[in-house]
């Protein structure tokens, strides 16, 4: 990587699947990795502490730019000393860069070649988003890893629009490398190009030969963005068969927003090093929990008198400790404590399948791993469900 | 106290506060104490090992009969081996009789000297609720300490609807004493008689003359119910003042619902032992969080770039990792983790008043800590205040 503070080792290779370590400035990444998306300076529910004890162990978190930004706004954040100190959060953090969320509000938000003007969805307050504004938001936020401003076009988009967007992409991508990140702050770049492969290539070899400032700084990883927004499935399999192994090899992948269990196993085959998804979280507070023998639905009556946990399999406090029963009880009660629980559960469970993953690949196990994984009902339970 | 396993035993006297222990079958409660209120089988937010650690370290808490009973029932409640092993709280548990709730919606119940008829306000199933039913419900919870059925006129009745629910109340204990209870669980009375300080002596009379099957069974311990209840608070003051130290002092003393960090101090220098009140938890979801300094409204704009804790003498984990200004943002953004973190210091507030009470007790410093405490913005914040 070009930023200092960061290396990203490969240390095993099992066909295209690898794992790896990502040292940063705030601790070390071990990849295959899951990022568990804290919106709004919170893992939804959960402490740090929560998030940093085994079995659930997060190495790294996500931050949305956007909400941050306009709640608790970037004075706040720098009074607090930024992100990590506002949420006592010591491992890394990775910023997205805002724009999805902006973009996806189509009737607050206008688009053009120099950035975006949007409204807060909050207090109808006007901003503008551009490469070197999201660079700077970022940089208060104080995140470990930032995210060059992208266009990502929906996934019925038109080719012509798709174009677009790529042009647009690499462009801000250019400008988000010469602007001036915080010190020990890594840039990820993103590539666009729907579900045509020959358009992501195009698109990769087009950020892959962008340079800053100075020749030698360059993106420190790559990620694929624009996937799971709506496309079939099987096609987003297709493009990271054809496309995740191309990104540079000794470079952080990152497949952004994606996704379910089984799309975490199809991406670490096909060479993917990090996820995120608000899928683990978003599930569990709407009742859904991910376990080693498929989905629970808590509400079902089924588990009305069951005493057992929600996965035997699994070591988080949640099914060490509470039955299927007292959390159906808590989640028809409307009781915070389920959303905490699930939580728990549901990430742990996340985790742990990218630790799986990281250890099969180690162990030169990989094709197994991912042919029992996907032939499972774990896999086939959430097969076409998308957050 | 009557009930195999229990004794409770008053160490120190200072003035007529006392400090004593409380032995139980499920572990040893020092007293005086304030129990946490577990309205549907949790204490809103917090898991059961965040209650036991210090410094919070809740000693006993309370569960909800009337709302247990709906929800989720006692088909699940047995089916999970009783509330505690159904919650995983291992420490004492205290449940009332079901009847204030009930009677306190009288839209839907229909009160009369047997018991009463109502509706659940989940279904508008129909149920009713005797005395011997409280204790049967209440037997199969699994509580350790059980509360007769009482009738708990409102603060503004008329002294002949005083005397029917005193006579009803005494009636029902007596019922209540005669019903079969679960193994190790003991049984408290509760005096009624509003602000009438010869009516609350002419009831206690009443129902300390009453015995069992056998001579020998008693009440285990006496609670002042009825206050609390919208009358004005000097009348309550006046109230404990003459008649707390009333209460047999072989047997635990308990205010039922009561109250203010001021109305805890209050109460125990009359002589109480115990409390329970769902203030500490409900303000602090509301935004509102007692501190050694008085009161806190989180949302104030004054807290917006507060980087100091809410209480600088709070040993809590959220005054120990998590700012003011976070807290705010967390509660402006209706984030759980708020309500969390909320909760969990504003109980280590309370169970530190009594803790606090207690240890001027034992070293003899007991008027000057009430003196202080009673001048002091800790006390004065929430005079008046009531959940």
């Amino acid at each position: 990587m070009i930023t200092p503070g960061f290396r990203f080792t490969p240390t095993h290779h099992d066909g295209r699947a690898r794992a790896a370590t990502l040292e940063t400035p705030r601790g070390r990444i071990e990849t295959p990795i899951f990022m568990p998306v804290g919106t709004a300076g919170t893992v939804k529910g959960l402490t740090v502490d929560e998030l940093t004890a085994p079995p659930l162990d997060a190495h790294i978190i996500l931050g949305n730019t956007y909400h941050l930004f306009l709640r608790p706004g970037l004075e706040v954040v720098r009074a607090l000393g930024g992100l990590h100190r506002m949420m006592a959060w010591q491992r890394p953090i990775l910023t997205d860069s805002g724009g999805f969320q902006i973009f996806s509000m189509k009737e607050i938000s206008k688009l053009d070649d120099d950035g975006c003007d949007f409204r807060s969805h909050l207090d109808g307050s006007r901003h503008r988003l551009t490469p070197e504004r999201s660079i700077e938001i970022q940089a208060t936020l104080g995140s470990d890893i930032a995210m060059v401003l992208d266009h990502c076009p929906p996934g019925d988009a038109a080719p012509a629009d798709i174009d677009v967007a790529m042009a647009r992409t690499t462009a801000w991508a250019r400008r988000c490398l010469h602007a001036p990140r915080a010190p020990g702050q890594a840039l990820f770049a993103i590539v666009q190009g729907g579900t045509s492969i020959s358009r992501r290539r195009s698109h990769l070899a087009d950020l892959g030969a962008l340079t800053g400032p100075e020749t030698s700084s360059q993106f420190d990883g790559f990620a694929l963005g624009g996937l799971s927004v709506g496309e079939p499935i099987p096609q987003m399999y297709e493009v990271l068969d054809a496309v995740a192994a191309e990104l540079p090899a000794e470079r952080p992948r990152y497949l952004m927003g994606v996704g379910t269990p089984q799309d975490l196993v199809v991406g670490i085959g096909r060479g993917i090093d990090m996820f995120d998804c608000v899928m683990p979280t978003r599930n569990a507070r709407n009742g859904q929990l991910f376990t080693s023998q498929g989905r629970v639905v808590i509400a079902n009556a089924a588990h009305r008198l069951d005493p057992g946990p929600i996965d035997p399999n699994c070591a988080c406090e949640t099914c060490q400790r509470y039955s299927r029963a007292y959390l159906r009880h808590l989640f028809q009660a409307k009781e915070i404590l389920y959303s905490r629980l699930a939580t728990l559960h549901n990430l742990t469970y996340y985790l742990g399948v990218v630790r799986r993953a990281r250890a099969a690949i180690i162990s030169g196990t990989w094709d197994r791993f991912e042919r029992d994984f996907l032939a499972s009902p774990e896999s086939e339970a959430h097969r076409g469900q998308r957050s």
